[in-house]
């Protein structure tokens, strides 16, 4: 009997109909969002509880069974795509809000809750939490990722939003990492070494959230530039004078395109734009804006306009939000490869320059949208539907991420490593570096049963 | 032949006269400024570049010698502290900036660089670096204890300020971690890791730094209170609406009584004070000083008073600075052990009246001075020079840290683990995280040379 029948027999009292092996539920699991080959499961579990969590690990390390845990299976680098003989662990059920600690801004909440579910919890608090991933991530997810978004230029990543965890080790163990205090001095920072890890070196289970208080005002202001260029170093200048910024996203004259398409956007052009979004208190919000609208005039901006009406508001940031599918929208039959790569704000410029070009030479449309603040951006790269389509998109993804690797830049931002990125760690890290993740995931997970494959190429001699 | 002496044989080409064996060079390397008992190393090198530290590695490694990192030798909970047949390793010569990139707000300097340096380097820039612990410390140190600080509350610690890394291993291997950009989401998190782990998983020889832009506009003001809850109060209020406060420092009674006379402030009284400084463009820092206003009337706060003068603001923050030396000059011949809790800010207020009970009873003198933002804070306890004056103190500071984790609290919020604190690390981190950062210092540090006995208690069976 294979090593997966052993588990699953052991297994099966303790889950009962929460493990599936039917057709239909292993193909949901077979894959995320993004372009890499999907691939059956042996079983699906439903976890609902970090007990339960335990037991799967502790079954699946003694017989040798590949387990990746499944949350929203919105992930765009094939982190979720299991094994053919391994179990995809469900969390998608571990819903539970733990605790909510509003008087320090946090609050405690199992792998599976969205951001989306958390934030319509709060929504009478006059707290919410920041991080804002595209689609319907969960947050252990996001922590395993290291997820970002439109907010982090202000309120961080999840590697500053994640204060604590409850993270199940390969052998069943549960550790506790970090706590609800702002910072500490006192031991090795476990917090931050799952956070990013990919389900490679255990399972998050529940999750300390840093929170934050609504602004107590909120404006929004668009401007449109001539010169891509332009609408580049206004990001850059915001940056490097240090305006505490609340979102600023910039799209290409393609990606604006199709947004005015798909969402109906009026009174804009066909050129690059920028997105910016001023959070605090009423005059500083207001002194922001005239200060972003003196860097905008600087750089030849034009049409400014700014509005703290909350309906303009959301029209705009729901357009923002939906530029994948404007996207896919823009042309029939194409799917959408969504790359992602970041530099030194300072070097943005050149590289969004190098990236148009590449894009044109390669003769794809590939609309940019990026959280430039970060240095961070995409284009969805629309895969034509011809025999050689991916190929060329692929090869696109590649020359951007090189640019972006010259430049001193790393291979993602906030989509991950996964399967996609796996062939740009050594170039990106170093060798020894790449020796020491090893290393690490050989200590956390000997028997190599915690998402195998992902994040890490294997060495070569 | 004794390992250390085969071990210096090695070395003395490389390194001639700058390995030391002098009993006063030994002697200056025996302690850092804590209470915990001095030991003399078995000799002192002097390190001038990565390659030199690498080269100390890889033969103490062959050797089995332990090898302990020395900066500005500031550590407060007896990090430094060598082994008698072990090398302190001084990297306070290797003072290079290595890189300054204005435009991306951050630099790269080597181990031994101190913050003062460092600042007085960046003077015309427009930029500062925001973390500053008291004293001469190297930010290799500061990296290597996670250090923070008073600015902390609003540009976080060593964690968020420190964005890459070179790294020597025990067996010499050269490790660059991070990089510049302000996030990315590929790989294990090995700079975070890195950061806190105080010399015991490898030695830090050069730091990829964020810098901050010089506010345009800076306010102070202070206010006191006629009873300590209130300013304690204050503080929680201020951090539970998110105001973006630059600095906010509580004193007791006590320590101000220590400060008015040492730094002959004048126009306070023997109160409860809080210290607040607002950073920000001008509308934002005045609306700042009005909502804090506010808020201290409504905890009772008394003259609140505000100044954008340089100069005012000097001599209040020098105060704040030479707080422990106004400690010790407050009794004479009485040594200052400084304690160092953190708690979820809405714990403070009862954290900070039980140990104003614990100092009561033990009959010692403590003024309380603390980063009451972050949920941190600070006793001197001022120790008698009886006989059982250590341990009276020693059994004080335990009362305090108690109270401290009872409240879900850290027993350090910057000055680390070290010695002083291991006895902690069981009852703060449970045992199975504990095991999972041992795990960590075997792998690691297979032969225990790095800073051993450091951070992590021996495991109880």
């Amino acid at each position: 009997m294979a090593a997966l029948e052993h588990a699953l027999n052991d297994l099966a009292e303790m889950f009962g109909d929460r493990i599936s092996r039917s057709e239909a539920m292993r193909d949901h699991h077979a894959h995320g969002e993004g372009w890499q080959p999907a691939c059956l499961p042996g079983a699906v579990i439903f976890a609902e509880s970090t007990q339960e969590v335990s037991a799967v690990l502790r079954t699946c390390n003694q017989h040798g069974v590949p387990v990746v845990a499944f949350g929203g299976g919105t992930s765009l680098e094939g982190h979720v795509t299991p094994s053919e003989q391994g179990i995809s662990l469900d969390l998608s059920r571990m819903t539970r809000i733990v605790e909510l600690n509003a008087e320090d801004l946090d609050c405690r909440v199992e792998a599976g809750v969205t951001r989306h579910a958390l934030n319509a919890y709060l929504r009478d608090t006059g707290l919410f939490f920041s991080v804002d991933p595209g689609g319907e991530s969960t947050l252990g997810g996001m922590c395993a990722t290291r997820a970002s978004g439109t907010a982090a230029v202000r309120y961080g990543t999840m590697r500053e939003n994640a204060l604590g965890l409850t993270v199940v080790l390969a052998d069943g163990r549960i550790v506790r990492t970090g706590g609800r205090v702002r910072k500490s001095a006192t031991g090795y920072d476990l917090t931050r070494l799952f956070v990013g890890s990919e389900g490679t070196l255990g399972i998050i289970t529940e999750v300390q959230l840093r929170l934050h208080g609504l602004p107590e005002a909120i404006a929004t202001a668009v401007c449109q530039f001539d010169r891509l260029e332009d609408a580049v170093n206004t990001a850059v200048t915001t940056m490097q004078i240090g305006l505490p910024i609340g979102r600023m996203e910039l799209l290409d004259e393609v990606q604006m395109d199709a947004c005015i398409q798909y969402s109906k956007l009026t009174g804009y052009e066909v050129l690059p734009t920028m997105f910016f979004e001023f959070h605090g208190a009423p005059a500083a919000v207001r002194e922001q804006v005239e200060t972003m609208e003196a860097i905008v005039a600087d750089n030849n901006g034009k049409g400014f306009m700014w509005s703290n009406n909350p309906e303009e508001r959301n029209e705009l940031w729901k357009a923002r939000h939906n530029v994948f599918w404007a996207c896919l929208a823009y042309r029939p039959h194409h799917r959408g490869i969504a790359t992602d790569a970041v530099v030194p704000v300072s070097a943005l410029t050149e590289l969004i320059a190098g990236c148009k070009h590449d894009i044109e030479e390669s003769g794809l449309i590939a609309p940019i949208v990026g959280h430039v603040g970060d240095g961070n951006f995409h284009t969805v790269i629309l895969v034509p539907p011809e025999d050689d389509g991916l190929e060329r998109a692929l090869e696109l993804d590649r020359k951007i991420v090189g640019r972006a690797l010259s430049l001193g830049g790393a291979c993602s931002g906030e989509h991950g490593v996964g399967l996609g990125k796996k062939e740009f760690m050594e170039r990106e890290h170093g060798r020894d570096a790449l020796d020491v993740m090893r290393m690490l995931k050989a200590s956390f997970d000997p028997n190599n049963i915690l998402n195998p494959g992902k994040m890490l190429p294997d060495p070569v001699n």
